[in-house]
């Protein structure tokens, strides 16, 4: 069995040898080994936080991950910036017809080691198969669950003028590495994605201040679309000043080249943060104590705007306005 | 905007517009209104259960339903034979570019629709677009939490001999239909899918007796393989009936002419059910009051067998050996 065929979907005997020998042998867990049509967790003792992410990264593999890894990272991610303690994952994978089971089973594996990293449990999984041509090798969907204790109250309502912008690290790694890969772009700096799981770093941050108001990694649209997502609706917009953009020197020299921007591109492993003036030093030294966090600077701060924008102020002395991106400069990148 | 097109995925403009334009405004309830990272519900008072599937079927629009319907129904379906009830579902879509927006808008009312019928809320939800003859239209992927009251006991450990099975109506139809569809064959009689939300008839069988052991939907493989999936390993078996099986007689034409069994075809609105003998007539009376199982029969018994077979008795008196589905007769019918 080297290559998964349409039969590894018929829910019978090549359906159950693929559970057996991949996802349970990898993803063990009591609740995994009930084996039902759902599976039973016990009550859970606060609000629940729920999200789900369908993961469609072209290539499947590149440098600083694959799409397992993402899969795991990203809704990870997706439940800590609500202030959740993630705990548990659902995995439903679409595979193409002609996949290699050992590319399988190293995303499989993948998953499996950033899912323990996080103390996270892979408690209910689905296996689809597709024919030729109506797929791309593997996409995975991940539904996640966590548990949002009563203290936590980040609202970006209670955002306010004097607040400051703080990102967690170098910008526009992650969607430059896949660009990179996929277009086969040989530069001399080979660009890795920074995908990483960030639920230790925001947890530690939540525990150092009461008063961040808003968190949120930042993926799809980069910088940019993320802070125009938010609704302020009161007046109040930002400013960012373009000399505190933690961006590495290759990242901005092949964006150059390309003719892309950094703040429209995607990270996996960096977060925005909008939070009090009086916290924002000690939160900035928080994250830097920890590992994905190193290179976090406070990169602007909220003001009062009628037109409610987000304006970049630049090197030279210039403003420039931020708007949320329109197309997608780089598809598929997560 | 007639078609999707990539930058729908790009998680800016286009990605909001297809967002307010369709998902809330079709799906909206307070949670999904929050508009967050991830979607906040309160505490559960009980043990919690969650499914996942995804939905690849082909055509994605047949007699009978949709890939929208078959995504809310088959969830709820998974939450309901465990004895939950069905609570919250989030959804992740991945579609190809080029899909007609009207076409998809379509789904996501009869999404809504099935929701709404069921008293479920769609709680989050994701969107991917890939590029075209890298998908099939639409995948969805939908992940099920419902709640498990203390009293329920389904366990198939429980199931001993003397114990009745149970089906809740005809048999092979959501496949078969598919099928039919998909070949563009026309038979006389069309065949509809029976996909249909099953909670409200298994909710009223769970409050009807406390000696239901084991339910499953009948979907994949059908109910031959899904018999088969029980792990007894305490020396029983099971003899089915052929006499009593529920097959329509153009289920059955089309089964012959085609050279298909009803036995290894799927429906998506049907389950099997082990109870003891006692309750089993109380039941079956309790299903057939239910629009979605009227149909219903008491197609076998469990019985002792060293070698744990699946028999069936035909007609004519002899015995066949039923087993676990090998192949995938009928590829992507859900």
């Amino acid at each position: 069995m080297d290559i998964i065929t349409l039969d590894f979907g018929s829910g019978g005997t090549k359906t159950h040898e693929l559970i057996n020998n991949l996802f349970y042998k990898y993803f063990a867990n009591d609740i995994l080994d009930q084996q039902g049509d759902s599976s039973i967790i016990n009550k859970l003792n606060g609000r629940i936080a729920i999200t789900t992410d369908s993961y469609v990264v072209d290539p499947i593999f590149f440098p600083g991950g694959d799409i397992g890894k993402l899969s795991i990272c990203g809704t990870i991610n997706d439940l800590a910036v609500s202030g959740a303690i993630p705990l548990y994952i659902t995995v439903g994978f679409i595979i193409e017809e002609g996949m290699s089971i050992k590319d399988l089973e190293r995303i499989v594996i993948s998953m499996a080691v950033y899912a323990k990293r996080c103390d996270v449990k892979i408690v209910a999984g689905d296996t689809k198969v597709v024919e030729r041509g109506k797929g791309d090798r593997i996409y995975i969907n991940t539904t996640g669950i966590g548990i949002l204790e009563d203290s936590i109250n980040i609202n970006s309502s209670r955002i306010q003028v004097g607040d400051k912008i703080i990102v967690s690290g170098t910008l526009g790694e992650h969607g430059l590495a896949i660009l990179c890969q996929r277009q086969e772009l040989s530069f001399k700096a080979k660009i890795k994605s920074d995908c990483n799981p960030l639920d230790k770093m925001i947890r530690a941050i939540l525990n150092c201040s009461n008063n961040i108001k808003f968190i949120r990694d930042i993926t799809r649209g980069g910088l940019s679309t993320i802070l125009n997502e938010i609704e302020y609706g009161r007046g109040i917009g930002m400013v960012l000043y373009e000399k505190l953009l933690p961006i590495r020197e290759e990242v901005s020299f092949i964006c150059e080249v390309l003719g892309l921007d950094p703040l429209y591109i995607a990270n996996e492993g960096k977060v925005v943060v909008i939070a009090s003036n009086e916290d924002s030093d000690k939160i900035l030294q928080c994250m830097r104590e920890n590992e994905f966090g190193k290179d976090a600077q406070i990169i602007g701060e909220v003001v009062e705007d009628e037109r409610e924008r987000v304006i970049l102020k630049t090197e030279l002395g210039g403003t420039r306005l931020l708007t949320m991106t329109e197309n997608d400069l780089i598809p598929r990148i997560c």
